[in-house]
């Protein structure tokens, strides 16, 4: 149901920790939580509402966009943050909602042929070189401003900022990508009315910039994919009434965040040095997201140690995070990344929700399996932000 | 969601077992499943992911068809199985899709009026008489086959085949059965402008049928009930991408496996024999669906010690299919079905997946009430597929 008719402001203070792709699979019979050594999240988890959330639907591997997504309340399977922007925001260039962002690769044509898609995976210092190139020689067309950033390999963003507002039906072009080696490129081809201008930019940015990188012996030619502007998306303030901030030392989660009208306050290092910003900004907020990353990066490595030790490392942590005495604490994952699998996974993650109205002491610790029986039972993601409100007194009876 | 985007093919192998009507209730204590010595399955339980399944929805007690159609992941909401189609497979006649079920009671009739709607339960030595009359003498009406067959008593089943393909909309006919003794049968009435055609090859059908069985003293009269064709449905094979292969000693099951593309291979016996059929055949496919059905029918006969049995006979091939090694092993009921109610029942039923991308550990034995305990909780049916396509690796991450 739609809980927005029921917001009512108060002071409480909100924290959602997300221990990225936190939930795993038992490696010699036990999974990352339950190996880490972790006595103040497991004692946490005594006192608490524990249970587990299903971040899309069953058997469903979310990506990071849809993971929280659905831990914000937003349903997944209605807003799609579209592949240019995400790659946008990973890179950390700050989208506006006159830009249409998309992922390019540097790639090699012969005789019109694409010949390699990735132009032979070209060092990234070589990226760089070209693609400042490229950003000098090529500031704008016909009025649109065209941003450069390049990434890993031959892997490099565009955003085209447009004078007005772009809608997402604005944007949507065909990927010019052909996906096979040996095929022609395909033209950026608006797949509606509306795109015809944005397919119109693409195509002479392909132009321009096939004739500067003509000479080059592999990367001569440019692949667009994922073009999308931002997705049109209620904030959390408009939705919930809440002055939110993020807190995450990777662009991309800093992205998720300001797509949905939170303050994202810049921060170097891990978890101490957010913990630190948290203790900081805390009394300017009533819901505050902190984001921490290396939990899925060791699982997506498949280095179970590495990814219990940074858990272990969160722990050492959390008592600095108690000791704010937020009216509720939320610690839970986007998705499970578990290192048996090195990937994102489809499974349960576990779900903690401290508060003074909830019945505890059915969980002896926060791990998938004592989750499980938890007074939460297994959720959808987007129940955690009505449960969040109600724990924090913030939402109206229904009906009289 | 629609998982259909998702899907990426492998050469992971899937066995789904369904004991037929497993689920039970307590009579002294103990369910079916609680009482029956059943080392294997319980030893299986004990490492897979648990739970239970709601076939349709809470409190709904489903048919043979909406039981097996959630398992499969067809919504049996959405997916109907028409009741003449139902009965034609049970009795083993291959619809096409240019065909119209039915089934049809011989009656008695007595100045224009139904004085008994099922001729006084003839014997079916009788039925299979008349029916072979019938058959001798209407072969064809109008350019479309007439195929019959006797089922029990006073019941057989009618098939028109036509040139062409039939829609669902064209076989929407009222029955003709008026429900109570003492009343006119009604006309074969088209319930749609489509149905016309059905209906009139109908009315002809009764008038041919009512000359030739005019002088017998009980069933000198039909009715029809149950006008279907075969629904639209996606297979097996478009749906998931998988190449799947039923073994089923009954017919009807054989019939839905086939209404969704399976392939289905003849096998005469029980247990054994499925087993050692899913043996030689394993290798062809990715699917294997192997349903035992005398769990169900013991439980309808209220034998709860036969049932018993039988789920201690299933237990005993149970390392046979293990030895296959399958990627995934799912192994549930299409429904409940209690010795202590003699019927199908609404309860939740247990289901077990074996993979190695579980946590396990949860329950101690493949019972309704260990089942409870598990990582899988209670889900709806339609939930299954995208699980076990999970566990096989066989969808691919949804958004970025």
């Amino acid at each position: 149901m739609d809980i927005s008719s029921l917001i009512q402001k108060n002071s409480t203070k909100i924290i959602l920790v997300i221990l990225d792709g936190v939930g795993g699979l038992p490696i010699n019979g036990k999974t990352e939580l339950e190996a880490a050594n972790k006595p103040n999240l497991d004692a946490l988890a005594k006192i608490s509402a524990c249970g587990l959330h299903i971040p899309v639907s069953y058997g469903i591997t979310p990506g990071s966009g849809p993971g929280h997504f659905g831990v914000f309340g937003y349903d997944p399977l209605k807003y799609e943050i579209g592949r240019g922007v995400l790659e946008a925001l990973g890179l950390g260039i700050e989208l506006q909602k006159t830009d249409v962002a998309l992922r390019c690769n540097y790639a090699t044509i012969k005789n019109g042929v694409i010949t390699d898609r990735r132009a032979g995976r070209i060092p990234t210092e070589k990226n760089i070189e070209l693609t400042a190139r490229l950003s000098d020689e090529i500031k704008e067309i016909d009025g649109v401003k065209i941003i450069l950033k390049p990434g890993k390999e031959h892997r490099f963003c565009l955003v085209m900022r447009f004078p007005e507002n772009i809608t997402e039906k604005q944007a949507m072009v065909k990927d010019t990508d052909p996906q096979k080696e040996g095929k022609v490129a395909n033209e950026p081809f608006p797949l509606t009315e509306e795109a015809k201008k944005v397919a119109d930019i693409a195509k002479k940015f392909i132009e321009k910039a096939q004739e500067i990188l003509k000479n080059e012996e592999k990367a001569n030619y440019i692949l667009l994919r994922g073009f999308s502007a931002l997705p049109d998306i209620p904030s959390f303030e408009e939705k919930y009434g809440l002055k939110s901030a993020s807190i995450a030392v990777y662009p991309m989660y800093r992205g998720i965040a300001k797509l949905l009208g939170m303050d994202t306050i810049p921060v170097e290092g891990d978890i101490k040095e957010e913990v630190e910003l948290l203790k900081k900004v805390y009394k300017d907020y009533d819901y505050i997201f902190l984001h921490v990353k290396k939990t899925d990066s060791f699982g997506e490595d498949g280095n179970f140690e590495g990814k219990v030790k940074k858990i272990e490392e969160f722990d050492n942590y959390l008592p600095e995070i108690l000791s704010l005495n937020p009216d509720v604490l939320v610690i839970t994952g986007d998705h499970s990344t578990p290192s048996l699998l090195k990937a994102h996974s489809w499974h349960p993650v576990p779900l903690l929700i401290k508060s003074q109205y909830v019945w505890g002491g059915t969980s002896k610790a926060f791990t998938e399996r004592e989750c499980l029986k938890g007074e939460i039972g297994i959720i959808p993601a987007i129940a955690i932000m009505p449960l969040v409100l109600a724990n924090s007194l913030r939402l109206r009876k229904f009906g009289a």
